[in-house]
């Protein structure tokens, strides 16, 4: 199946444009989690269990497997595949290297751990983004406009024609195999709004909502005007200011299910 | 010992500005290594024990072990391992996440893994850099001016300040602990030369000798205008067209040695 069919099966199933973001930060365990490898595992583990049925994606932030070296990828991996099937798997690895690189870290994410989409870094122009989506079952999310602060200190260089569209520009470029999107952050909301106007075939992964202060409204809106969107969730998700783990981390996986509706 | 000093150090033992470039391609092995990853470790183990004496930097490309999965990291940790304490291991791993990820990947890649130095993306800006930077005995090369084909899609884009500029920019102003570095193609040698002037204070990382064409000359001269300089070689050492295995590689580490002499 092709990618953009597959996501937007996702997306119909579920009914939501939820994507529960993976951030095993190993000091915000939960009580009963020790903070070791062990216990991260345990948690994503758990958390996989009462958020499945309410989710459209998981985004895994490779940062926090890395962190642990190579035992750490081993969990990773572990946890990747007992996601259920219906869901799609973004790695959110944010890659980019020169074309012969790209080719071996497009194999090392989408073949050997069998993510299903991958975020990467535009930096490098092209040859660093055609690796990933020569196989139309898989996918990217391109890096354009992101939700930390200092984003426009390269994203919106240039006046007049910010570096950011310049980047929606040559991801639309070379969308021949309909499985390229963006990463456009809901701490942006004008420039979300806008950018959804002009590049209406394209996928959004939206991050930002929650600790990062984007907005909930646009972000949902720009979603619900072309079906093709994920609002991704992490901290808010994972880690609740109240309530019993796991009660809590399900009734705020719900909330935001509901809140980002199809 | 702070980073400064260090590679400084690991340049004037050397007399030269080579870095060797370990990318092992499973493809690519030589006659009597089989294309599994034991192989990759055997020949990487070699090619290291041949060279040593030789370079000053080992540079791990990622991509090449994370094409195993968990297995091919553990495999970087050991080789890591077993490389002596007198020479600068970058890991060539070009990260690039908002402030909280780069966090647990400069832990990841700086302490768990153990490098001395790392390669990162600055598309994401400041808030993505410093967390490498923290740590004034570790230090971090930013992609500023690539040596790939598409490289100037993006950088340079601006007109007539194009994107690289702000990125040597940006480094310069957030490399007060002095552990900053630039990643410039040596397959641009105009650019490379007038960015050499205009950031003296501010080693360079030079990629694209050799397979991807850069110009030899110019690398070298800008090495030697300031002795802040690694040029990087990978495929040209580790694949010679012909020779006996590990004489060839030696020859060609020699060759290289010689030729960027400091």
């Amino acid at each position: 199946m092709k990618f953009n069919q597959f996501f937007q099966k996702c997306l119909q199933q579920k009914a939501t444009f939820l994507t529960v973001g993976i951030d095993p930060d190993p000091e915000k365990l939960p009580t009963g989690f020790a903070h070791t490898l062990q216990g991260v595992y345990n948690f994503c583990r758990e958390v996989i269990r009462v958020t499945a049925d309410l989710t459209a994606a998981y985004k895994f932030n490779f940062a926090f497997f890395e962190l642990w070296g190579w035992r750490g990828m081993r969990i990773l991996e572990r946890l990747v595949a007992e996601v259920p099937d219906d869901i799609l798997l973004i790695a959110d690895a944010k890659r980019g290297d020169i074309g012969n690189s790209a080719k071996f870290y497009a194999r090392a994410i989408l073949e050997t751990l069998n993510f299903r989409a991958v975020t990467i870094s535009p930096y490098l122009g092209s040859d660093s983004l055609k690796p990933f989506i020569e196989n139309e079952a898989k996918g990217a999310f391109v890096l354009c406009l992101t939700s930390n602060p200092s984003a426009g200190q390269i994203q919106e260089h240039g006046g007049e024609k910010p570096l950011y569209l310049r980047t929606a520009e040559l991801v639309r470029e070379l969308n021949v195999n309909q499985n390229l999107g963006l990463v456009i952050g809901a701490t942006k909301p004008g420039q979300l709004l806008s950018l959804r106007q002009q590049f209406p075939e394209l996928p959004f992964l939206i991050p930002g909502i929650g600790h990062q202060g984007g907005e909930t409204e646009q972000a949902v809106m720009v979603c619900r005007q072309n079906g093709l969107g994920f609002i991704n969730l992490s901290r808010g998700i994972l880690y609740p200011d109240e309530g019993k783990f796991p009660d809590n981390i399900r009734a705020a996986a719900q909330y935001y299910h509901d809140l980002f509706k199809r």
